[in-house]
C-alpha cells in the first residue's frame, strides 16, 4: 500500500454521538410528536454525526459518477455490448441520463468520471480519475482485473477528488458507478470479501435471464478460483488486493471516493450494488468509514442484502432500482435536504405558541 | 345526497391505459435498460394514465392541509390538548409546521384549510372550507360527530376547492389532516367501512401507551355502537352517513378534495391514515376515484395496511412517518418530480448514440 493511502485511512473520524444527540434535542423541541418523522429524524441525527455537527443551512451536494469497461464482459455476462460504457459516459455529461436528469432535479453537481473506459468519448464535462491508467480492466477468469500500483492510485485519484469537492463546499456526496458487466466484478468483490459463494450474490444486473445468472454464477467462480480467492481465501486477503484481483477500476476509484469524504466528513450517498462493492472494500481497509455512509436505495440483486447487512445500513429507499449511475443517490438528496430542513426552519412549540403533549 | 355531489361522482373518469402504454414506450426508448427505475418508472406510466396524457413538463402540485376539531377528544384520546389544533393551523400558515417546510422545499402550493376548529386562529392564509360550518365535531361515543347536510357541504367545498386548484394549473395535489384525536374518529370510520374489529384498526397515533390504545379501541367500539354502525353494519351504509356519524370535519373536506381532483384527472398523493380514511369514503362514493390515487406514505397504524389493501395502493415510501398533516404527500413530490422528468427530459438511445441490447 501507499503512503497517501495510508495517511487517509488514518484520518478516517468516527460520527460524532453528541452532535446527533444535539439534533434530536432541536428536533424534539420543533412542533410535532417526538419521533413523528421516522427515519427522516434518523437521518437529520447521523448527518448531524457524521457532520461533527448540527447543519446550519442545506448542504451542498454531488453525484460522483465513475465508469469503467470490465475485460470479463467477454465472457457474455450482459446484455449490452461493452461499447455502450463510453457511450454513456458522454451521454452523463451531455445530460440525457437517468443519473443527469436526476442529479438535476436534485440540484446537485454532477461530476462524470472516466476511470478507463476503452473508448472513450470526446465530449466536454469527462474528467479521467488518474493520469497514466489503463483502459479497461482484465478478463478475471484469466487473472487479474488490474495491476496492484494501478489499484492503488485510483483509490488515491478517488481520495483526491472527494477532498477537492469538500474544499470545494460540497457538503454531500452520492456516488454512481457505470460499467458494462460491472456487476460480475461487484459480485467476484462481494464474494470474496464477505465471504459468500457466487449462487448466493449474482443477479440478473441489467437484464440476464435465468440462464445468464447461472453462467455468471460460473464466471463469477472461475474468477475467484484462477485468482486464488476461493473458499474464505478472499475474505482474509487484503481487500486492495481482492480489488486488483477480482474488482473493477470504477470500484477502485468509488472506494476511494469514500474513503476521501469521509475523512472530510462529508456523507456518502451509496446507490446500488457496485457501489455496495466498494463500500465492502472502504469498509475492509478502515472500518470506521462505514460510519459516514448512508444507503439511498435497496438493489434487487441479491448480494445487496448481505453487503448492507455487512456495513450496518438500511436504505432510504425500496423501489426496485436496478440501474446504477448513481440515480437511487440522486433520488435521495431530496430526503436529505428535507432532513436538513426540518432542522433549520421548522418552529419549536415555544416560538409557534404551540402547547406540548 | 345532494345534486352538486351526485354530479361530481358522475364525472369521475377511469384511468387511460392507452396513456400509461404511451408513456411505458417511451421509456423503453431511453438510455437505461427496461424497468431499470423501478417504482419511478410505474409512477410515470401511472401519471400519465391519471391524467389521460403523457405529462410534457412539470406538474405544477399543491398540499391541501384541513384541520378540524374533535368532540372525541374529551374521552382522553390523545396525550395533546384539542387547543393544538388551532394553533397547529396558525403554524401551517405562518411557514413553522413540518408540512409548511416540506411543502416548501419541494416547491409546492399550501393551502391551508380550516374545516371546523374550535378556536380558529387570527393568521392571515388560512381559508374556511365552508360558510357557516360548525366549529369542531360532537362527541361520536354520545351521538353523530355532525349534522348530513355539513357533511355533504363539507365534501362539496373540498370538491370545490380541488376544481379551484385544478383551473388554477394545479396538477397534483397532496392532502393532509390535523386534528387532536383524529386517528380516532379515522379509527372509526375505517372500521365501520372495511369493516374491521377496533382493535385491528386502532394504534398509538402521536403517542399514546399500550393502556391509551386500548382505551382508543373502546372509544371507538362505543362510538360505532352508539350510531349503529359496529359489527358489519358500517359496511352496508352509505358512506356519507359513517362519516357524518364517526368522522370528522377534516375527513368530509378532504374525501372532497379527492373526488374533485379525481374528476379533472388530476393526481392525489394520500398522506397517512387520516387522509386514507377519506380515500375509503370516497372509494365507497365513487370506486374509480382510486384511480387517480397515489399512496405517498405507509402509516404506522395498523389499519393503514387494511386501508390500502382495499384501495388498491402500495405507498412510495415506508420511512415510519406518522406526523399527518401531509408531510409524507410533501415528501413524495420530488420522486412525482423525477418520474415527469426522466419522461421528459431523458436521452433516446438514438439520439445519444448510445448502442440497445
Amino acid at each position: 500500500m501507499s503512503t497517501n493511502l495510508d495517511a487517509a485511512l488514518v484520518r478516517i473520524p468516527r460520527p460524532r454521538a453528541e452532535a446527533a444527540r444535539e439534533a434530536g434535542r432541536l428536533l424534539d423541541a420543533k412542533t410535532k410528536p417526538k419521533g413523528s418523522l421516522g427515519r427522516l429524524e434518523e437521518l437529520a441525527c447521523r448527518l448531524a454525526a457524521i457532520r461533527g455537527e448540527v447543519p446550519d443551512g442545506p448542504l451542498p451536494p454531488a453525484i460522483v459518477v465513475a465508469a469503467a469497461d470490465h475485460g470479463v464482459a467477454g465472457e457474455g455476462v450482459s446484455p449490452y455490448a461493452q461499447a455502450v460504457t463510453g457511450q454513456m459516459l458522454a451521454n452523463f455529461a451531455s445530460g440525457g441520463a437517468a443519473v443527469s436528469v436526476l442529479t438535476r432535479e436534485a440540484g446537485a453537481r454532477l461530476v462524470v468520471i472516466d476511470a478507463g473506459v476503452v473508448d472513450p468519448p470526446r465530449v466536454e464535462g469527462v474528467r479521467a480519475a488518474i493520469r497514466n491508467g489503463i483502459r479497461g480492466s482484465g478478463n478475471i477468469t484469466h487473472g487479474a482485473a488490474m495491476p496492484h500500483s494501478i489499484t492503488v492510485a485510483l483509490i488515491e485519484g478517488g481520495i483526491a477528488l472527494a477532498e477537492e469537492l469538500a474544499a470545494d463546499g460540497i457538503a454531500i456526496v452520492g456516488v454512481g458507478d457505470m460499467g458494462i458487466a460491472n456487476t460480475t466484478a461487484a459480485s467476484a468483490v462481494c464474494a470474496a470479501l464477505l465471504p459468500a459463494d457466487p449462487s448466493d450474490v449474482c443477479g440478473p444486473g441489467t437484464g440476464l435471464d435465468a440462464s445468464g445468472v447461472s453462467r455468471k454464477v460460473e464466471v463469477v467462480r472461475a474468477a475467484l478460483r484462477v485468482n486464488g480467492l476461493d473458499g474464505d481465501r478472499g475474505a482474509s486477503s487484503d481487500p486492495v488486493d481482492v480489488l486488483a484481483a477480482v474488482g473493477g477500476l470504477e470500484i477502485a476509484f468509488l472506494t476511494g471516493v469514500m474513503l476521501g469524504a469521509a475523512s472530510r466528513r462529508v456523507p456518502v450517498l451509496l446507490d446500488g450494488f457496485v457501489t455496495g462493492a466498494s463500500a465492502l472494500v472502504a469498509a475492509g481497509l478502515a472500518p470506521d468509514v462505514t460510519g459516514s455512509m448512508i444507503a439511498a436505495t435497496r438493489s434487487p440483486e441479491p448480494g445487496h442484502r448481505f453487503v448492507l447487512e455487512r456495513l450496518g445500513l438500511v436504505p432510504l429507499l425500496d423501489l426496485g432500482l436496478r440501474l446504477g449511475e448513481g440515480s437511487g443517490a440522486a433520488l435521495a438528496l431530496p430526503w436529505v435536504r428535507a432532513a436538513v430542513a426540518i432542522l433549520t426552519d421548522m418552529a419549536t412549540f415555544e416560538a409557534a405558541g404551540v402547547s406540548r403533549a
